[in-house]
């Protein structure tokens, strides 16, 4: 989805050089694949894409090298193109490399935070998910010499789109089904992950229903089934679902706002609607 | 040492713009301090200059994004500079940052090779330790405007000078004297490091003594003063040690070379070559 971003704003701007255009593509699914590698280490995780991680394929060292030198491929890749706006995106890259590290420290330190607010998680959100497809597109858009206020509007479409993409996720990883999403459906309630789901159940359960998930969440179990279920009738309970489902439209409703501030016309607006729907949508 | 090459290089190429220099010098070594925390997680360092690494201080995870972080920093550093020859110095940068990779993966895989050459050890040592100095010098001589012929006359002298200071520290490490350089005599010896003392003895040793060297090389021992001075008898049996100044030597008169070639005027010269001269006799 990423590099396909950038590729369409570059080309509804206007741009001409699709090997450049593919450079920069190309950096931006590097990075994310950078970020995975270096994720995978961190989160212990064994399959990635259904395939065995580079760590544990490998070991460790090899695939934190890896992911380094993913990393300075992706400055590689830019560098060696003849775009326009070559310098800001380099420091608008960087910027959001360093942001989506710091989303991923975020994503680790909030597990052990006694009190985490929605709006902490929403960053975490934000830094870790939102931030590259918003800057690929602000990418593609400065590479076809786009207006920096232009380049902005598509930032911020992409930035509610990556929004509205990682809550959506949220909401099918817990009320999805296995075969639409393609793994075990309850992975994040399995995790204790303080989802936005959880933030707002525990804010709005009173009594023993609130002692219920705060106990599924702090006490070990063995009945991961039973654990599941019961806390998705909790989260449903407190109508965490449709709050959560709320919350995803106003960040749809703000990226097609975006997306109609970019002025594009009509038949590179409805690929981009096209996009979005399928998104909005998307059952894996 | 890495900083103030770049600095020399710039301020003997006539640069004016200090805070710009420091930037890149800053660059510099904070890319060499992201190598060092990526490096002791996968070498499993303990300690680092007299304290705890990053991953033993904190934890692996966080010690990858500490990395991460320092890398794109760098970046960051670089990129909000007013430097001539800025992309270019970008590029190389990237290009350094990739080879220092190498030299690390190439570092692992040494010791599980069967067969090391002496060209492959130098190769590893030249991308792990020679070419981060080197691109330093040609760094501080392009942000000054220098000519490519100058900066790249900087980048030779860097790595030679490189290559000299790890032989002589690879020699130090067997023939010095625990007070000076700071730390146990014989280190490479007991993790088995196949430098180029151990990789000449074997090739100039035979029969018996070979034999000897290649088994404490490869069979466990609980005697390690033992084994640091019988590995050390061996070497010099071979007049390993002296092959090996010699070949310090060699690297150090073309840097030396490389340093008449830069027609820097006498004054600047003699500052080089005062710190070439601290390097070649450098006791800890």
């Amino acid at each position: 989805m990423r590099p396909k971003l950038l590729l369409m704003a570059y080309e509804s701007c206007g741009g001409l050089h699709k090997e450049d255009a593919n450079k920069l593509a190309l950096a931006i699914e590097t990075f994310h694949n950078f970020s995975l590698v270096h994720d995978d280490i961190m989160d212990n995780a064994q399959l990635r894409r259904g395939q065995k991680t580079v760590h544990e394929k490998w070991n460790t060292a090899t695939a934190i090298l890896a992911g380094d030198n993913l990393l300075t491929k992706c400055y590689d890749l830019i560098l060696n193109t003849e775009v326009n706006n070559k310098e800001r995106i380099l420091k608008l890259f960087t910027a959001t490399a360093t942001q989506v590290c710091e989303g991923q420290q975020l994503d680790m330190d909030l597990p052990n935070q006694n009190q985490v607010t929605e709006a902490e998680y929403l960053e975490m959100i934000k830094y870790k998910t939102a931030v590259l497809p918003a800057v690929a597109l602000q990418m593609g858009a400065l590479a076809a010499n786009s207006s920096n206020a232009l380049a902005e509007t598509f930032y911020q479409f992409g930035l509610n789109l990556g929004m509205a993409f990682q809550l959506q996720d949220d909401y099918l990883d817990t009320f999805g089904t296995t075969e639409a999403i393609g793994k075990q459906v309850g992975g994040d309630i399995l995790e204790n992950k303080k989802t936005v789901l959880y933030l707002h159940a525990m804010l709005n359960l009173q009594g023993e229903p609130q002692q219920q998930l705060k106990n599924w969440f702090t006490q070990t179990t063995q009945d991961n089934t039973l654990k599941i279920e019961e806390v998705k009738d909790l989260y449903q309970m407190a109508k965490s679902d449709v709050y959560l489902l709320n919350r995803k439209a106003a960040y749809e409703n703000k990226a097609l706002e975006h997306l109609a501030n970019t002025g594009m016309d009509d038949a590179n607006k409805s690929i981009f609607i096209a996009l979005f729907e399928l998104i909005k949508n998307r059952i894996n």
